[in-house]
């Protein structure tokens, strides 16, 4: 791992690495936050994960999460969103697949599966250097994101019940098998059978039985992506036939940037430490 | 006036527009966030002045005042740093000089003089649009800045004593006249006579018998450019004689970013609320 900058912020320390991973094939960076608790014991890991077209940048400058984690004593690590690189297949002109279009998913189809490996990324391999190199209390972790990431956030505390405390997320896409902008990363990445999207889809995954005893989604009412893409309602169904506690809050006024993200912070900072204290 | 965008943060809203301006001749694009109090009655005014290099938006993204704004009722203006378009006078090879580098100075040299009018549009022109566009308290106005924004503030508070009732600093430049950085800038855009630049330094004026109560400076002891452009030292023996209370603090490990910036906002705008009330 080598430290790309490293600056004090809010008493703590926010950090840009990189790394070669085995698991993309590729070097990869990410940001982590330590806050200033860290120098006397290992704090809790709240991992975020970001949305199509983002790096780790984009919530470092816009997310407005570093006061709060410092005043929470929270380590806080944002990933990139894909494999990158001049090798790595990338659709240019599509926004929605490719680079910045990860999607959380281990592909399996040509030519995506040589590094589109982002579930194995972020649930095996950044996990364990996270643990070897930040003062980090992996015991306790949380995981949260935005749209596709909070698509990511759900499905990885969906599948990994046991490795996280809470999980929370921002405007997240719920339901990728039925949202327009996921369904052709989806057949790209995993394939037509779309019985193999229902372990990388929110929705799907609940419908099947997986479980999480609380979850906390914040949507913008004003989200110009809520009814094509992010559908919450169709999660929020199967919430509640399966008896997952989902508070969905509808922010009025509210798009689906970072101006929304910031404004609830805060609330779903303090739902992650509530729960790994 | 147009509106670039809005968007609805911590229950105000986060604008950008654009304007021709008269005082630089070209088009000027500017942020401004109105907090939720504004529905019910017209809000003080908080002016903050941008760095080298910034345009509007950087604050906007990194400089985290929304909520602390929201919380205390302040609008917050954020201002370009200069003049922009094909036909503005440039030095596309120094950061300190031409675009991003007004240093909120009329100039009076050629080819500075026919855009770099800075202060003009910052003092007078802007000022009278936002009082007719925003629900403003244009009697209750404070102004901070960074870095060469900082120098901005100072000024331009030690100049308009009248219409401030607050001023605040993150690194400032304040004796620019001794900064390397500052200097080349000063020559092109005032001319090499060094006794003019005295009314747009912040250490000359204190000298030269300009006065404001208080003033709070916040500065990273980690700071590269402290020694060769910033020497706050300079300013707050200006202010030990001349009676003006200046509480400089020197902040142990930050930098000169946004990551410093942002650590101290909360104080900054808590500041101005205490002195807008």
């Amino acid at each position: 791992m080598e430290t790309v900058s490293e600056a004090k912020a809010h008493g703590g320390v926010q950090g840009v690495y990189k790394h070669q991973s085995e698991a993309t094939g590729c070097e990869m960076t990410f940001a982590v936050f330590v806050p200033p608790q860290a120098a006397k014991a290992p704090c809790p890991v709240v991992w975020y994960l970001s949305g199509l077209t983002c790096t780790h940048q984009n919530v470092m400058d816009k997310g407005e999460y570093r006061r709060m984690a410092a005043a929470l004593g929270l380590i806080i690590v944002c990933p990139d969103t894909s494999p990158r690189g001049d090798g790595v297949a990338d659709d240019p002109d599509d926004w929605q697949i490719g680079k910045g279009a990860g999607f959380y998913v281990d592909a399996t189809e040509v030519p995506w599966a040589d590094h589109y490996r982002m579930y194995s990324y972020i649930a095996e391999e950044l996990p364990d250097l996270i643990a070897d190199s930040f003062p980090a209390d992996m015991d306790r972790q949380a995981v949260f994101g935005h749209s596709m990431g909070g698509h990511g956030a759900l499905t990885l505390a969906l599948k990994n019940r046991a490795r996280f405390r809470s999980c929370s997320a921002f405007a997240p896409i719920v339901a990728p098998s039925q949202a327009e902008w996921a369904r052709k990363a989806f057949a790209l990445y995993l394939g037509t059978d779309e019985k193999k999207w229902r372990q990388h889809d929110a929705t799907c995954l609940v419908e099947d039985g997986a479980h999480f005893p609380e979850l906390l989604v914040d949507q913008g009412a004003a989200d110009g992506f809520l009814e094509s893409g992010l559908m919450p309602h169709l999660f929020d169904e199967a919430c509640r036939k399966s008896g997952i506690a989902l508070t969905l809050r509808m922010q009025p006024g509210y798009d689906h940037s970072y101006n929304f993200i910031s404004t609830f912070m805060d609330d779903h900072l303090r739902w992650h430490a509530d729960r790994l204290r």
